[in-house]
């Protein structure tokens, strides 16, 4: 009894190793895929840019030369892509993932991408015997880097439960929401949501300006009410420090909302609020800021740029 | 130094006991005077309809028959009414608080209403040697009953400081934002924020449903990160049990968006999302739910009100 208890396990030796494919190595992929690296497991990478590998080849993990390389002989290809048209080329193209899919295989693919493009990649990935889930994630670079990604999953639940640890290595709230494709679908609630309160906040703030109020005091007195979002508490405070870098880049909410609203218009339903947000960030990337941050959005309001 | 301390003053013994003349007597308003009254303070009511104001006159209220009578001589002559058009009666109109309004009375509009208004008021006051502030509050029903409504107000910084004791008998973050009307377009920065964050959480709410997922899962996913709103964690659970009632109503944000679009085409500004937001609400209202909760926007897309 008076024993020291054992060391608990942590997540970096409570986990089975095994054998992972990773393709996409950009700012969310490369720290998701060091995290599984320090979990113990066997992590063989491909990116379209070998330079942005380096970090994860130096901790440890192997090189592939294409997505089909990667995913050969893994218990689970995990994707992390830019474009639906990535997400779709590293899956069904020549030398893409499904080309070697083999039965038992778990594929997840944490980009963020079409509804109607994870469900294929399942039934294709089924007719091999394989599983597929889709996993997209928020949380941005910081929670990349902390493991505290939100991860919204669609498909099996054997598979979704076979990949917790996989998920447990790199996010914090992992919530299976269906079928394949439900994960992409509540990854485009949460970004309509996004949209909607940085619109409002950007506007908002902009009223605030061209009203002769001190924008610092307005926050003060309107952060803590019925008027609180995330976009007011966290992107109001930069557009009055001048700081509009990403965060999270205009081309990428770009990039989801013409999926949101191309999946409302497959649903036989109109959206107003993302057809608004669309436009206005679609201008705001035609502007010359399609890398900036989200807060960006202000410059339309600001510079006039929304004028015709 | 082993004497008790004396007992801390608190709000009701602090102050020194001032007379009120207070107009308007809604759920807000008599929440509000009722707190004044407890606090010590002499209130004088006036209310459209007396019934309304009998809780006030059966704890020591005095009636009056007009806003003039229920002005004269008090110290302090506090208005909550409801449309712009009762805010210019209950002041410019016949027997309204400016025809018997003299020097050192000051003047405090509890409504939300045009800051070009508030400035005639305070143009008025001053032209008779008294005071106005305009202090739009928010908080709703629950922060007028408990006192811990937010005031922004706009004004004199004198005429401010002389009101604090009756602020702080009715709210907690109090902040004089500027001049005469800095009140009013402030509470127009918080509407626009509410109006977005109302609107996008009903939109996603209804793509959850049509898409098939399960919305209470769909919020626990997406309520702790970038997609957080006040709207989403108070209104959403709502609309999942059905509850459109008020809370605040949509007639009330209605009025409160004109304002907004009123002023910003003033200011020659456009805020296309305050259009939108106004448009779909106007639509509601005409559809038959003036008098819902703000979270009914979510009926125009469930009943398809919104469709040509």
């Amino acid at each position: 009894m008076s024993s020291p208890h054992p060391p608990t396990p942590d997540r970096a030796t409570a986990t089975e190793p095994r054998r992972i494919g990773w393709v996409g190595t950009g700012i969310m992929g490369a720290s998701m895929a060091g995290h599984l690296l320090r979990a113990g497991h066997a992590v063989t990478v491909h990116s379209r840019t070998r330079a942005k590998a380096r970090h994860l080849l130096d901790a440890g993990a192997q090189w592939a030369e294409t997505p089909a390389e990667a995913a050969r002989g893994a218990d689970f290809v995990c994707t992390n892509v830019g474009l639906p048209s990535e997400v779709e080329a590293v899956h069904f193209g020549h030398d893409g993932v499904l080309s070697t899919v083999s039965e038992g295989q778990c594929l997840i693919d944490f980009s963020t991408s079409p509804p109607s493009l994870a469900r294929r990649i399942s039934e294709a990935a089924a007719s091999k015997g394989a599983a597929a889930l889709d996993a997209p994630v928020s949380g941005g670079d910081v929670g990349a880097r902390n493991a505290t990604l939100s991860i919204m999953v669609g498909g099996d639940p054997a598979a979704f439960e076979r990949a917790m640890p996989l998920f447990s290595a790199v996010g914090k709230a992992v919530v299976l929401q269906g079928s394949a494709g439900s994960g992409q679908r509540t990854k485009i609630v949460n970004q309509v949501l996004v949209a909607a309160s940085t619109l409002g906040m950007c506007e908002a703030m902009h009223y605030a300006q061209v009203a002769g109020l001190d924008p610092q005091r307005v926050l003060d007195a309107v952060s803590g009410g019925a008027a609180a979002s995330w976009a007011l508490s966290n992107l109001a405070p930069r557009i009055l420090r001048g700081d509009f870098e990403p965060g999270f880049m205009v081309e990428h909410l770009v990039k989801d909302l013409r999926i949101a609203r191309d999946e409302a218009q497959e649903l036989g339903e109109v959206l107003p609020l993302v057809d608004l947000c669309l436009s206005r960030y679609e201008h705001l990337a035609a502007s010359g800021h399609p890398r900036k941050g989200t807060q960006g959005l202000y410059l339309l309001y600001r510079d006039r740029l929304g004028k015709a």
